[in-house]
């Protein structure tokens, strides 16, 4: 089954999308399987990443944004504005689909881990995940 | 399904296998599904990135070879070439693996992505991807 | 079909879990397919690489804890660990789950690629790797 989660991210930032994700896993009725996300986007990704302690999510963002910087003078792809290319790089260092074994019902996610919607872009549009639950 | 696609790259650098992905798609007749594609090397991979301005790849590959540039003495694996090395790190950072769901028929890329094979050495023989559709 | 793989790595480092893997798919019994493995932690991943020279792993590792040291003044969460929050970073750089074909019954892995599952922490517990064969 395909299903589609649109999501608007506030900024620029990690977007925790796990409950929506569950939801719609749950709303399947399927007990075994493989949930697949993927984004139709090149300048936001996915992420499983820790969900308890925001401050591991902060240090990730920070480290991302010092590797990545914006002004980087090897940049010629600069139209779209200063966030643009740092964003296209970041997704190609992440995911741009994830696939979650789906166990007794619900998403066999470890204790600490949340999925998020890694948003690159200051001023983000409406983003858009398929899933692919079967 | 399985399927093979053999891609003969003519250089370091990506290559757009969009057309050829979405032809053994369509040749499979599936309405809703998942395509998935896997690598079978470890010095190239896979990655679905903006498809529309060339200044967008070619920033990320410059910015890759930055990052990762060949002649790092901190490289002890040299005997097969300044390159390899290199192309190992860069094929660990990106994907060996990626899903894509298939709706009516076609791959659900978004508007300005593109499916590329990143090749990451300089002088490259055939690279096999071998694709399930189901 | 879901599996479980447990694996207690030694230390910080790839452990290659290729045979393990690769038997818990043959006892599946499935000829042609995919096989999905999801690991459910954030401070471990998965990754494919060459399995025949082991200075490239070495190299890889030492560049990867050469990008993301430990003791960086950037990060604030630090109440776990000195390697926690590199091991976040290094998880987040690389891959929660990886999907490989199976055909004629077994994994259709490159001949120089091995499956690893990559222990970030220094002091590492049971991982868990969760296997979707279908």
């Amino acid at each position: 089954m395909i299903l589609r989660l649109q999501v608007t991210p506030r900024a620029q930032g990690l977007c925790d999308i796990t409950a929506k994700v569950r939801g719609l896993v749950a709303g399947v009725g399927m007990l075994d399987g493989l949930c697949t996300l993927y984004i139709q986007h090149t300048s936001a990704s996915l992420l499983v990443q820790e969900n308890y302690d925001s401050s591991a999510r902060d240090d990730l963002e920070s480290w991302m944004n010092r590797l990545v910087p914006e002004g980087d003078s090897l940049y010629t792809h600069t139209l779209e504005g200063a966030d643009d290319m740092p964003a296209h790089i970041k997704a190609a260092l992440t995911a741009v689909s994830i696939s979650i074994p789906v166990i007794a019902g619900d998403l066999a996610l470890g204790a600490w881990q949340g999925i998020f919607l890694w948003e690159h872009r200051h001023s983000p549009d409406e983003r858009t995940v398929i899933l692919h639950v079967a």
